[in-house]
């Protein structure tokens, strides 16, 4: 299981404070909080700068680095913000992330250098030139490519991280079982890839969010999700994570569900 | 989805004392609460009853259908006790379910009768001369038999209501999974019948209870259990079946999500 903390992202007023006045402690203290809530990776997000993306992005890593040990996941759709944000994190002792690559050609091939030259952790979205995927079909079927392009490519596939983008739905009944069936698929066809997936789009436009948010989380870790894109401050989120990867049966004695529950998760 | 309301059960001590005073108005608040609250079926356990089971299942029945239309569930292991129930609950004009037949044999000779007069549903639990299933591989065993006798008896496949037995977590790492492993396979090999659960045993010894049994129902949702056996006045329990429906694509337009969600559910 692997928690990416989505919290320094430049969409959120806060951040996007912390960026207009250079404020570094504010961004030190979301990166620290989130590695404390236990987030294996830090992804850094300032798409929403679009004159100075690759700039902000290199203070961003700079800044965190300076206090902060946890990995990073850099994250833009644009190969020049994610190379300018690689350049700044250079620590060989640590594992990085790129979000994302697709099975876009022109995307593909910008950012796959960036993945080989840094021995980068990889997510790759499951879509392609024909544009986002509809069905578990779909998602299937550009998965098989994506997983075939980036190992011939030289990608370990136990770096790779599939997102098979997950939509509202309010906008369509099946779009929850849709990235279900495709994941479960994908893991029993390819059992070293990982599956990630953000947590908030499935219940956009309906109410009680946080609890569809929750219990998609559970649906998808059933159907071979093992990696997530959230929140980590969420208590109850954090805390159903790892009750529901005990019932699993992927927590042995249950020891991470009885340190969770000493910890005060479900508070 | 099916819902089996566990609240009148003996064992419990409110249910207790209303049998020992013969307090019909107790019982009958029970089962209309339960059947106001989302409940199908009202399921009847007086199996504490050793020295009476019988004669206090016939009250029971008869006590709760002079206030209640709900369709009943008559549960005990004694196939006297299944008659006593299914005799008192002669009403043609609505369906019953017994709760349980399992493979064993003498007990399912003694219940397969009872199956067939009255065409009740029938809980069937996997478990056969050997015992109680340890693993996927015992359920789905089990299954393979107890479905194909059944169903070589005459049963509908649709009236059959699986029960994998669930044990706890906290006495084995896998037991969740393999019930999930178990009604996956069952779901995919026999679609028209059905699996049903009780939730509380699976979190036996661990502390936050209440919360590993509402992971445990949304997984097994995804996996395929299709009937529960649970407490209906459970707001928070009966909102999330209502959310793991609609997320897993059950519940056109969300209809059923946002009316429990107007009634105030997740409450």
């Amino acid at each position: 299981m692997l928690i990416v903390g989505e919290l320094i992202n430049s969409s959120r007023k806060a951040v996007r404070l912390a960026i207009e006045g250079r404020d570094s402690a504010a961004i030190q203290r979301l990166a620290l909080s989130q590695a404390a809530a236990g987030a294996d990776y830090i992804d850094i997000n300032c798409g929403t700068r679009i004159d100075d993306e690759e700039e902000t992005m290199q203070w961003l890593v700079q800044c965190i680095q300076e206090v902060c040990d946890a990995p990073l996941c850099i994250d833009s759709p644009a190969a020049g913000a994610l190379a300018a944000g690689l350049e700044a994190a250079q620590r060989s002792d640590r594992p990085i992330m790129l979000n994302s690559i697709t099975a876009e050609s022109g995307r593909y091939a910008a950012v796959l250098p960036l993945v080989r030259k840094y021995k980068a952790k990889v997510v790759a979205l499951l879509m392609d030139d024909s544009g986002m995927p509809e069905t578990a079909a779909d998602r299937i079927r550009i998965a098989g490519k994506l997983i075939g392009d980036l190992i011939r490519d030289g990608i370990p596939p136990g770096d790779i991280y599939l997102d098979p983008l997950v939509k509202p739905i309010s906008t369509g009944n099946s779009f929850g079982r849709d990235v279900h069936e495709a994941v479960r698929y994908i893991s029993e066809r390819y059992p070293e890839v990982h599956k990630i997936c953000g947590l908030s789009n499935i219940s956009f436009g309906l109410p009680n969010r946080k609890i569809l948010n929750q219990i998609f989380m559970i649906q998808a870790m059933t159907a071979g999700m093992d990696a997530y894109i959230l929140d980590p401050l969420d208590r109850t989120m954090m805390g159903l994570l790892y009750g529901s990867r005990a019932l699993l049966g992927n927590d042995p004695y249950c020891a991470g569900y009885l340190k969770a529950h000493r910890s005060g998760l479900y508070a």
